[in-house]
């Protein structure tokens, strides 16, 4: 059986859209995922806003209240049955979110067991067959095949076949 | 630059002998390392005293205050010096050890880099030449060369090379 690995962030969970929700409730702004194209979005902020933002990524909870992205639980569970599904996040960079994505990945894909959730840095150290992510910089690392996964900051990247939503993950893969 | 994987529960950390030491003085016992030979300590106690035992890893305290294993500070920047260095610990197991693992890490070993920690469960998903584990279950799954680490458990096992101490760990890969 082949084996896929997926990335949390901006991959199963809307991260992207609860930072924003979260920016235009604090700063009474309407910046939308449109607007970022090629950008990450702290890039884009005035920089009177970036200190309070910061500290989003220093809270536990934000991350237990990310939505899930749209047609990923359906998909992964498809997917599960050609290929053994690893989950690998990025999570050392942020050690506050350790528990949270834990308990995430639990509630919203209990039939993933914690046997086959990573929590790394260096994607390099990754044995599988596919990765599904967000960051080009963890797809250049992988050694099997990259897939890219839309979202604003990678929208430029040509060197990676290319998933603009789950339906097209599985279009991919199945 | 090749790749060697450590773990860390019974290899950097002498987690048995924390292990042991708190159950001794729990329990007014004196049970030693060397009368657990083939034995997880955990199948020796009398069971009176098992369930008080395993609370002992629903507490993050007890993974803070793990001490070094003998020697493994040395070796491991020794080793840095030809081996690309990953920490990769089965922490999925016992998710409330997350923080205080990186912590150990952080405190004791902090020339390894966040993005060279890896928290998982099956090791199948490492891609490394090399890993030095106590848990020969973590060794049959890895896909590169396993060493097995001296502990109690593992000392009747002969299908990996085998160190019994750090600088054994030296004298076969350096």
């Amino acid at each position: 059986m082949q084996r896929l690995a997926i990335d949390m962030d901006e991959v199963m969970a809307d991260t992207l859209a609860h930072y924003l929700n979260r920016y235009n409730s604090d700063f009474g702004q309407s910046l939308t995922k449109a607007e970022l194209g090629g950008k990450r979005p702290f890039d884009t902020l005035p920089l009177a806003h970036r200190e309070q933002v910061m500290t989003y990524f220093q809270d536990p909870e934000f991350f237990a209240d990310i939505p899930l992205m749209e047609g990923s639980q359906e998909a992964i569970s498809k997917l599960s049955e050609r290929y053994e599904i690893f989950i690998t996040t990025a999570a050392m960079d942020v050690p506050c979110s350790f528990t949270p994505k834990f308990q995430w990945l639990a509630r919203h894909f209990p039939e993933i067991q914690p046997s086959h959730i990573v929590f790394c840095g260096d994607k390099s150290i990754i044995a599988a067959d596919f990765l599904v992510d967000d960051n080009v910089r963890h797809l250049e690392n992988f050694r099997g095949e990259g897939i890219v996964f839309t979202a604003p900051h990678n929208v430029h990247e040509t060197r990676f076949r290319r998933a603009d939503s789950w339906p097209d993950v599985e279009r991919l893969l199945l």
